[in-house]
């Protein structure tokens, strides 16, 4: 019994499925999606849904009209999105609104009692402290759903918790991976959005690019598995067959490979712990010939070093790294700074916030908002 | 509480390097050799078990005088092996004998009742079926000590029994990998016994040049892990970083990684299914640049392919290749052979014998007899 926030994104609809594939062990009971009613229309004839929600409720009435006679409650706005993470019919919550927009329902999910299967890195970016916390209080489980998080996961399985000596993320390196400092510069949206190996979104393709994924991981990790960030490592490994690795205190270290598919991770936070048989996400062992490995370069891609910055200092960084970083990619998707500049604005944002440790999603929203001023006003100050 | 069986060779004095590491929560309790008295003393000296043997007697006096007045219990010829196998105060054996002669000290152990670490892959080619079946029957378990065995047993931790797709056993591919057939025919002694990265005895790293190490790994797996041979694969991987993989049913690969050092699989299998922190096997990242994988070629080294053969049949058949490739593997160190011989030699025996379902060590040591004087007739026939 499964809601899934965000089913029309790229998380969304793999989720959808994989919860096809998984046949009657799977049933959607609640759908939400931020504009795309029409999409959300199909899906919920097709998995009927108790309910369905369209946070921007603009053309509420049109998926009313579509949904007529179906039986299937329709709800609009916010209100909507809180009230599938909280539906009592319930079990796990599927995390996969995209943006700081996915922390209320994480939140809400988790004070209902649900597994929360998390897409959105975001909740633990901004807020990773609070929501671990809570789902320790409730004794329910974050079930991580990236697939680098999800590596971790499965590889931690091979030792027990105070085994863990360092945690390996690797990372595509992005398609800029070999681009000098000046070329750099001159990335346009249409190149960037070009990832080379995992077909995404186009917020999480950028932040690919900049690397500013990888540093939102780092944040995400340090919370989800408790592991300090001076023991968090980033490895570019531009074949993205190894998705993240685990060190053990005794030198061995365990790795988790599969397909660029999204369905693996999601399929094994749905299945956990039990594994499924795979609809189409096998590796193909022929194609992984080669594979390499070297270290980042935070001269060229300095958003890294942010990640390691706000994993260890903590309290409102994570929250106003991410608000600032989501206004600089948006602005650059809309030709209004460079490529290079997004780093430098998330940065600049950064060192000019004075961290609190927030008291709950309150501090947090006003960190998100103070952060989204100040990178706007960075850019408009240049 | 462990004893030592063949600690003067490769896994063992590794074994000991480990159990001194360990410290307190090791105490060996006996150590055995083949020949080389010198080093047991001293071992002996160092470790104060309660008993030490030496398998070859000859020199069982100059072992005696040099250990006079210590208190320590000295036994010679198999008798000693076997006393030390199932001495009542081991609770682990460590079964690192070389060749058959491991086998009968293997079944001694599971037969008291004790954890068998097992080095000794023979034990496992020539009675898998006998030796698991008693394993299951004691109630004890067999932990691999083989870096690729310990590597599976280790990726296995992340799924289900029922779970497993496929094992995947990475092998170095040997000196000649790249070597064609006509060059392969003059390989000597000295050229086979340069192993790219492995520290071992000469059997193995003859075993490891002709492929014919990982056709005994693969019959080792099948009874180790309960799997059907058609779903173990063998993948050449010459950089040796990657010790061995598992491939589970929803697409997920798992796979372990560790420096090329022995002691980390030795200390797996002593402390498992805890970890404890590493002496000095921890895998540097940064030399772990590129990976490659390709698949066997068996057209140049026939000899994989009797693995996967002797694991179907079954049977007698394991004891049959085994044999005959240990006689054959001598003569060529023996100049007697050449290299592409050995496989041959080890094929025309296995194609010669009729196998039978041993109901014991007995029938075991029968076939065992019997290859060896077939493969010692193949040659001087010749």
């Amino acid at each position: 019994m499964i809601a899934v926030l965000g089913s029309t994104g790229s998380i969304g609809t793999n989720t959808l499925d994989v919860a096809a594939h998984l046949g009657d062990r799977i049933e959607i009971v609640a759908l939400t999606a931020d504009s795309n009613w029409e999409l959300l229309a199909r899906q919920a004839r097709r998995f009927e849904p108790i309910m369905v929600a369209l946070t921007d409720a603009s053309h509420l009435d049109r998926l009313e009209t579509e949904l007529s006679g179906t039986g299937i409650r329709v709800m609009g706005g916010e209100e909507g999105l809180i009230a599938a993470a909280s539906l009592d019919e319930a079990d796990v919550v599927v995390g996969a609104v995209v943006g700081a927009a996915g922390l209320p329902a994480s939140i809400a999910a988790l004070e209902s009692g649900k597994t929360l299967a998390l897409a959105n890195k975001e909740s633990l970016v901004m807020a990773g402290e609070y929501l671990t916390g809570l789902a320790a209080d409730r004794g329910v489980e974050i079930i991580p759903i990236d697939s680098e998080h999800s590596a971790i996961y499965q590889c931690l399985r091979a030792g027990k918790p105070g085994e863990v000596a360092r945690l390996i993320l690797t990372a595509s390196g992005g398609p800029f991976r070999e681009f000098s400092p000046g070329e750099l510069r001159h990335v346009t949206p249409e190149m960037a959005l070009r990832h080379p190996t995992w077909q995404m979104g186009a917020k999480v393709t950028i932040d690919s690019a900049t690397l500013t994924n990888k540093a939102l991981e780092i944040i995400e990790a340090r919370w989800l598995f408790d592991v300090p960030p001076d023991r968090i490592d980033v490895l570019v490994h531009p074949q993205s067959i190894v998705h993240s690795m685990v060190e053990f205190c005794d030198g061995s270290v365990v790795a988790q490979l599969g397909a660029p598919d999204m369905r693996g991770p999601i399929q094994y936070a749905l299945t956990s712990p039990d594994r499924e048989s795979a609809g189409a996400h096998r590796l193909d062992l022929t194609e992984m010939r080669n594979l390499t490995f070297e270290p980042p370069d935070t001269e060229r891609f300095p958003g890294l070093l942010l990640g390691w910055r706000a994993a260890a200092e903590g309290g409102t960084l994570g929250a106003v790294l991410n608000a600032a970083n989501e206004v600089a990619v948006n602005m650059f998707l809309d030709r209004q700074i460079n490529f290079t500049a997004i780093t430098s604005i998330a940065r600049s944002t950064v060192d000019a916030h004075s961290p609190i440790h927030p008291a709950g999603l309150e501090e947090v929203m006003a960190a998100d908002r103070w952060a989204r001023e100040a990178a706007r006003a960075a850019v408009s100050g240049d």
